[in-house]
């Protein structure tokens, strides 16, 4: 029998993720069953959201169970098939196990497009989560339009980088909000953002100030903590609030908020709005195809970080947490 | 020259309205200029926002100034008239002073509807302020549907009363929250609410879990506190926080939120959304219209506390903030 690595859950991580709290550990694979397929897998997707399904706090899907494989999209090349739709050689993604083969029947896996020109880690990067995160939760929930002004958060993350640059297709203005020189520039110079604050080196609220004194509009939420509540507090009237993420919160801290939140809210008229890409199910395949034309046309940028190696997928997301990430980090499991 | 009664900001309260805080004076009343009407003033509005108008914290209008009379919504009688199209006799509503007597442009005002039937108090309660805020706030940013669970605040008083009727209209059970046996039964007796939760005398987050297993998919906030914080950990997926007021924080006790209102947010998708009726003037004639025609065919009841004599204005904000309100609070300035 075939043998596999994975990362399984030992203990639900309490504040970051202790080494102890997960398990890298060989298997043996078990024979293929009928109507399923063996997935080798070429890149692992990490995402904030994974930190969460490991534990047991209210969240969209039941949490990762003690024992089971820690989960998240992975992009992976059929290798045996006992499916008739879907032959060996195949490209699928989906929600998968941390693991170098998966057997799976299929369930929430789909083929990822081919683009010209763009390599399986930028198509896989941009079109299997992050992307239409961003689509839906800028254009569905945050609804901008030509001329108002979009401040965007964790701006050089996998998301981040695609909200800001749908927002300049859209006629905003787009002011990232971002963790080092480094990232600013990034996505001011390669991606087109107007503006980008560096919160590690300025003080958010007043960098705002300077910057856009007539008000933020839309604001894409990733972080949490004082960045939301600087933001916030220069909302425009009829602002909205897109609450995609709030990483600051993700280990256990969730910090109150400022007194006066319901205060703006209301004076404002702000709408603050959870959303979560899954309740899209039904739009998914229309905004890739969408999404996959922006790509071949030039149109969509974006940056992977790409880590190798299946062994260090634990490091992987502590480095998420810690911003140690320039753009979608993805982790390398089989090479080609 | 004629004289009138007032009341003037004299300072901008800190916590509850002082004594000091305003001035009741007799004044003379200049002759009436062109353009000009005299209104002998009927009824004054007492709401909740008036105390806001009285600070200079942020808010949907410039504050009082000091010195200037107190506004809010008000009902009179056009008694001298310089305005062709505002012939004397006519009953007007809109923004005006606590006074016995108001000379006005008519910017703001707007003839009452006459109901057979129905006392001015009664139009005047239900259609002038109040029931457009519960109509918009309910159906255009509440969205209820049928079969739907609606919780409502403050459920006895001026807008409460009409929300959860308009609820019930639309097929949703409707859960009232208000202080007191005598006005948990005047809202499912009278008003026909399903159900209410006396927060003096039970723990609404109990009694919350007795009364909707099923969960909370709208709430009309208009509360603030410990309430607020008991309805939203119930709330459903896709459920909508309607924000029309916050009366606990209108006195300057700005609480903060519960750790894990954001987490929520995101993972029940909701939707928190700030609304002011001032917004909805383009379609305010026809909701006027359609709650006019509720009134007449009997769908709509509502009850007004009135109290007697415009020299018991303030004693009368004090009391919607203490509670001791059932129905719209009106202050009856001089009888017909």
């Amino acid at each position: 029998m075939m043998k596999r690595n994975v990362w399984r859950l030992a203990h639900r991580p309490m504040g970051a993720i202790r080494d102890t709290d997960l398990e890298y550990r060989q298997e043996l694979l078990p024979d293929l069953p009928d109507g399923h397929v063996l997935l080798r897998v070429r890149y692992l997707s990490i995402d904030p959201a994974q930190r969460v399904f490991m534990g047991d706090q209210e969240q969209f899907a039941a949490p990762i169970g003690i024992g089971s494989p820690v989960v998240g999209m992975v992009a992976g090349i059929v290798v045996a098939s006992r499916r008739a739709d879907m032959a060996a050689g195949t490209v699928l993604a989906g929600m998968g196990e941390w693991a170098d083969y998966i057997v799976t029947d299929g369930t929430g896996f789909a083929p990822l497009p081919q683009i010209e020109g763009r390599h399986l880690s930028d198509v896989f990067g941009t079109l299997s989560l992050v992307g239409p995160t961003a689509y839906f939760g800028l254009l569905d929930v945050g609804r901008p339009k030509s001329g108002e002004t979009l401040v965007v958060s964790a701006a050089a993350g996998g998301v981040g980088q695609i909200v800001g640059q749908i927002g300049k297709m859209r006629g905003c203005r787009v002011i990232g909000i971002a963790g080092g020189k480094e990232k600013c520039e990034f996505v001011t110079k390669a991606l087109g953002f107007d503006a980008c604050i560096d919160y590690k080196n300025s003080d958010v609220g007043h960098a705002l100030d300077a910057l856009v004194p007539e008000g933020v509009d839309v604001y894409f939420e990733q972080v949490g903590g004082s960045i939301r509540q600087a933001v916030i507090s220069r909302m425009n009237h009829h602002g909205r609030v897109v609450v995609c993420g709030m990483i600051s919160d993700y280990e256990g801290n969730h910090a109150d908020d400022r007194p006066g939140f319901w205060w703006t809210v209301m004076m404002r008229r702000l709408t603050v709005q959870g959303f979560i890409v899954n309740d899209y199910a039904d739009e998914l395949p229309a905004a890739i195809d969408e999404m996959a034309g922006w790509m071949r046309d030039g149109l969509l940028a974006t940056r992977q970080d790409i880590r190798q190696g299946l062994d260090g997928a634990l490091a992987s997301i502590r480095d998420v947490y810690s911003g140690r990430n320039l753009g979608k980090l993805l982790v390398e499991v089989t090479p080609e």
